[in-house]
């Protein structure tokens, strides 16, 4: 196996398509996001790549028996009255910081095999508490981008993410950009404890706006519900620890 | 040294042979099993490959004095009125994710080399607790191989092992599946606590219905019963520690 | 994305310019120093190169919204009645032993191609405790260069550091001694705790009196008087922790 | 740089020379007799060659205010009346699995060059616990190596040192089989806790008889008698200590 192998599973035709990219990262925000579109818009999709690498880890996964070999996948969707997409969903980011580059640019390789020179990176941004009011932070390549995503709500702060956009979604964006792409980043606000249909869904309406799709949420907002179970649980329980004991942010990393 | 070097010890004819997999892992199962059907087999097997690796640890074993370099071996055994078969055993599995996947390539093209389009990897899967009757879970690469397993008495489950397979045996699957391989994977309940002789056992009967050999298993027997003293006094410390203290997982991890 | 890609973004006519590098370390004396000095003779700098690396980590930072690339630059400066200026600042150190292998010589590669054949590695020594006189320590390729850096008020002391110089700042030394440079590291004293102002101006004033370039130090000075403030505080609250329990020195690692 | 650099420092006419390794390891055993042997022989050797690669440490050592890039070095020694020596010392084995093999090779590949055909490894074997008497343990490529090593006292052990020989020492030993070379590894017991003069001494008396020099051995005893006082310090502190708490082999590793 090369470091890198790119299955060819079909071949569609796409008008100036965008990327979306929606890998596994801080509460699972990006690849909600994604897998939502894909379910929602399954009709009007296809898979068209597999993207097999040394960089994923050694591991199948086991559905009803069957063992699939980790990859990244690559759906064509021809949205009726909207921009046609490439959809890049998966279950891993590179294992290393090597790896993340590789990738990436075989990401961008894909996409630009296909015509695209746009891209949407999907994720989230962590705020360390439970949030209210789903706010969707931005970040591009090129400044003249900021304002039609300012008019679709998304919100533009200095210096923030403060530490950076790190992985893929990052390096979308800043190899992208090498390549003349324009890309952005869309990151939902969650509170990185808890996977979040919710902050997916505010990054997906922005999606919409941006890109002339249409959504219905109905699924995702199931999941948000179940979620809402699950927090309310947490919140019992560390009102009755506060009675005993100090309770750490550990207790509901990542529950979902 | 390359990254790999394989060193043609013997050559002999072999008819559709299958590549049978038994590298450590979880309660050494699949090393005990590989290890056993060479024992009671080795009128009939010849040592055919070295597989050299810079993957490997860089370390010498040393026996009577004499050190041989780290590698993995295989050996072609040929079973009166059964399958001929590739066994695949050595003391390690690679040392980083990337050398998972060049080693089960290499393991891939000998086992190609010699005319095999099938294997079965052995494994254990871990289930936390001493056990009783000692089931064995199956992936496999299509669907079509349920049936036959079944009826050997292989259970397969929705979504175990929920993890997936990682390593050797999962590549074996993953990448074996690309090049055509009908791959198969046979790990044996075991508690992870402890090397688990009758877990081998379970996973070696299940082989021998779909190969066609018979096995003697009274050496494996014999380690099984070691091992029950082994448990016998675990369980004796442990209900005197339970009288002190809490006891843990670690005070019998991998005693064998 | 190849491992290494460095973009000239302009071209000058130095003459016979020294390499001055600047990259983060101990008490950010190297990266404090080489930034101050390229804010000061801002007028007479342009950037000429940006290095790209997979031995970066792999991220963007973000500056109003915009995304950048990780990456290393260098500042041409060609400084009035002093010696022409190369300056290499930037983000990150590599973050494999190897990657320092790989960055050190691309940036020497750089170096040789503007014609440079000395160099100044800037960086801190770490002394464990809070410092009143800020010593420069120095460390280079060739004897010869010792008296005039003593005549400058460099100190040498018999195998300090005592670990050696690991990193850029080592490697440059290094690497460039092999290639014919005649290089130089200049350690500032520090702490070791804090981002340490005082320690990067001491290494500039030998380098002015080195390179024949002067500087204005007020916006360094402003810097360090924040930092006397930290310090400050934090003496203050460790004089309240001796009375209540031990303060560890994790408790003022890095606050800048 | 590449991965391996070998600068041929100079060149001189060998006799069937032997090769020893003696590079940092348990007790650094093997460093402090390769040692020994270069500076009591210093009259009969000459540095040969000077090994750098990416695998080592990124890092340069200062004596006296000049900067050496990390290597290891090969010295020629003409030993009068005796076989002739290539003496490779060093003070870093490499970082990464990977990188032993690399490093190994290369080794092997000056001392083909050199014509050399055997070689000794040398280092230590952990015991845990203070030593009185030094035994010396081996082992070789060869069986046929055994006897005449028996016959200058060196103990072959079954299945000893029990998790093989890892790093260098190892891979000279498999890899140099490999390539045709009799290789023999030397390791003296060592408590593994300290610095042991003491086990340096009786592995370079094993290598006077097979090889046919003579050493005198007052450097390497004034370092076994500055040991003795600190192990003295150390036993008299433990008593205190017992009489508190009960005392850690973290407390004496590695004082030298």
């Amino acid at each position: 196996m090369d470091e890198l192998e790119i299955d060819a599973v079909a071949e569609v035709e796409l008008d100036d398509p965008v990327l979306v990219e929606g890998l596994p990262g801080v509460g699972h925000v990006g690849s909600l996001a994604a897998e939502h579109l894909l379910e929602e818009l399954e009709g009007e999709s296809t898979l068209v790549r597999r993207i097999y690498s040394r960089e994923f880890p050694p591991k199948v996964s086991i559905e009803d028996g069957v063992a699939e070999l980790t990859c990244a996948e690559i759906h064509a969707v021809s949205v009726p009255d909207g921009r046609d997409l490439l959809v890049l969903t998966g279950d891993h980011q590179a294992q290393t910081n090597d790896g993340h580059y590789a990738l990436a640019s075989a990401f961008l390789d894909v996409a630009e095999s296909f015509g695209a020179s746009e891209l949407y990176a999907l994720g989230g941004v962590p705020t360390g508490e439970l949030i209210e009011e789903y706010a969707v932070v931005g970040a591009v390549t090129d400044e003249s981008l900021i304002e039609p995503l300012e008019d679709a709500g998304v919100e533009f702060r200095d210096d923030e993410p403060a530490g950076g956009i790190v992985g893929v979604s990052g390096l979308l964006l800043g190899l992208g950009d090498r390549r003349g792409f324009e890309a952005t980043c869309l990151m939902g606000e969650t509170s990185g404890y808890l996977v979040d249909p919710k902050s997916a869904r505010a990054v997906l309406e922005v999606l919409e706006q941006m890109l002339g799709f249409e959504l219905d949420y109905e699924r995702l907002d199931e999941r948000a519900d179940e979620m809402e179970d699950v927090i309310g649980k947490i919140q019992e329980m560390e009102q009755q620890q506060q009675q005993m004991d100090v309770p750490t942010d550990d207790d509901l990393r990542y529950i979902g």
